[in-house]
């Protein structure tokens, strides 16, 4: 399992991966040792050797003893010795790192260094270990090389999260088809007028419901809001008919999902209809061409030139148009591999079965007030191309339930 | 505001105390930066001068100043020059980080560094600044310190927190009091055996109806569960009248909040009943002994001879009677100053006013199959001590709607 990334480390001439994290939940530990409750701890890959798991509280011992991997407990790393003796945490965290090494057998030299920790101790304990004949070259690389390809195991964790993504859209449209217009068009719901904030609580219970939380956020963006792709919108915004009403949710539960629709209550404005129109068909081209042995970039090159040949600018440089990404890849983080950047490594770039990725064209017009965007999750399975979030694609929130 | 924090980088010799993040969110900077949506970042505050806001994208342009600090632009940082001359991510974080230096006039020396990151990345850039003369020592502690005291908008996010803390905990007495008594004492919700797992999802409902997440997870621990202090309970695990049913909820919308109750429906076993008339007798005792001007580890040591008075050992060495902390702060972290331990700082052990903490006596019985904990969540305002989760301490659940 961790054949080709001994290879890495020794192509490259390190000694190990080291990953330490704060907790086992960071998104550079989970695909080494899976979704287990353990607070500070590490991971080392040596070069050549067995893989081990690093933890610091004797109270953790059974949740590590299911990563199924060899541990290194409290005790054999001296936590208790270190503890007693030595004053700050830098110093602790750096002794108990290096009797690892020890135990693990890695010598002296360079090591691939990832995870995620409170800076100062880490970089304190760092210096120290580098006294010692230990030096670090940043390793998220490698490990996102390694997680890019999803087991099955954490691909139906993704479509999991997935699934609860899309009852929470579901919900939405439940909501917006039974909202009434009242005056000045504004939208009314359960006696209220329908906020972007009611959205959100509904969205929030649904995920819930699910196992699901947004620690990222979400964007509920109406009108102007949407017309600008990262405004995640204010919570206080009331809602009117005929205006774009962009949802994008990426919740995580123990994997992310993402997944975008666009609605709008009532007789949508010709503009934001047409736009509608060119982004679903961008969105099922990218469908048929995101396949393994593909470029990422070449699936987003070949979207650019269809949206500009449909009469719209295509570019990251615009504000109209299309002028982000056509995806990215969501996992362990809600952006990780495949990329469809142009210029990416072949690694990083080239579409294989194991990836999960977003597809998510859309159009803009912040001048005009609107924004599109219709974004799906596509796992390429053992079995073929899979979107993960087969929701409809109707502005309209009335036609979801037909 | 930052006279203090600057008082004690002079003290130190430090230039300047430097917290970098991968988002704003992070512990070590909302206490600064506020509550803002902003991917990397960097807070500098020079030993003489004026704080600075450092962002890298030019979108969150208006969140950075909604900081109310004076920023650092992804221009000012030359963010687009680095992007296009440097390879790695380390080193365009060095050079941003190097020009914010020099924009801020923190000349070469060791710098206090807080937040958290990448740690091959946050490495790497360090070592590229030591190389032009940058060191840097752990800041953590002296950003804990700054975030210790809570100003009135932080005390009113926790209060927050807690209100919806305390409506889940309603809810599961709700939920418990309306249980029937099946076979076996199994108990039935809703025509279904009632498991913990249920209990969580209608926990984790009510916290999302308030806007809150629990990026720490909870304990729902049941039975000889309950009887140790972190055992989070397994989600499938039936429940059953006569045990006692450990809820210890802790979670976060802009701030934390923590509190903990023990039901038990039907007829509660005498050693059970007799701890928890104990435990929330200390508990009392801590209230009225919890304030400013005391030291944390004179109350717990009072509530430890209280509880051995009553026959109950009363050490972090044991598995049974009172094995654990008193308290902890909470805040920006679930866990922070003010500390109850013994042989603290005493910046970190005296309580004062604007501190927020738990206030937790337990007893547990591992062999006996339980254990009881009681938590309340306490804040020393300006008005005096408030009790921020001011719910029934009752076991049986069906008390709690009288």
């Amino acid at each position: 399992m961790f054949q080709s990334l001994q290879g890495h480390l020794r192509q490259r001439g390190l000694r190990a991966l080291l990953v330490v994290a704060d907790a086992a939940t960071d998104p550079d530990l989970v695909p080494f040792a899976g979704p287990v409750h353990v607070r500070r701890c590490f991971f080392l890959l040596p070069a050549e050797g067995i893989p081990r798991f690093g933890y610091f509280t004797p109270m953790e011992r059974d949740e590590a003893a299911s990563t199924g991997l060899a541990v290194l407990t409290p005790d054999q790393l001296d936590v208790p010795r270190w503890t007693a003796q030595l004053k700050s945490e830098e110093e602790r965290l750096a002794a108990a790192l290096g009797q690892g090494f020890l135990l693990a057998g890695v010598p002296p030299g360079t090591l691939a260094l990832g995870g995620h920790c409170a800076a100062g101790t880490l970089y304190g304990a760092c210096r120290r270990l580098a006294a010692d004949g230990f030096d670090f070259v940043p390793g998220h690389d490698l490990v996102r090389r390694f997680r890019k390809k999803k087991t099955e195991a954490q691909a139906a964790s993704i479509r999991a999260a997935a699934e609860g993504t899309c009852a929470a859209l579901q919900r939405v449209a439940r909501v917006l088809a039974a909202a009434s217009v009242g005056e000045g068009s504004l939208l009314r719901f359960e006696g209220e007028l329908l906020t972007t904030g009611r959205l959100r609580r509904e969205i929030a219970q649904e995920l819930a419901r699910h196992g699901l939380e947004q620690p990222d956020g979400n964007i509920v963006a109406a009108g102007a809001d949407a017309g600008v792709p990262h405004t995640s919108g204010s919570s206080e915004r009331r809602l009117e008919a005929g205006e774009a009403i962009l949802v994008d949710l990426y919740p995580h539960g123990g994997m992310f999902a993402d997944c975008t629709r666009t609605f709008c209550v009532g007789e949508a404005p010709a503009a934001l209809r047409e736009a509608h129109g060119k982004v679903l068909e961008a969105l099922l081209l990218s469908h048929q061409r995101a396949r393994p042995g593909v470029l990422g970039s070449a699936v987003e090159e070949e979207v650019r030139t269809f949206f500009r040949s449909a009469g719209y600018p295509a570019s990251r440089q615009e504000v109209r148009g299309f002028v982000h990404g056509l995806g990215h890849g969501v996992g362990f983080e809600l952006h990780e591999e495949p990329t469809f950047r142009q210029g990416a490594e072949p690694w990083q770039g080239g579409l294989e079965e194991g990836d999960v990725f977003t597809l998510e064209p859309g159009l803009y017009d912040p001048e005009d007030g609107w924004g599109v965007r219709l974004e799906d999750l596509v796992y390429l399975g053992p079995d073929g191309p899979e979107n993960l979030t087969p929701l409809p694609y109707d502005l309209d929130p009335k036609a979801w339930s037909r």
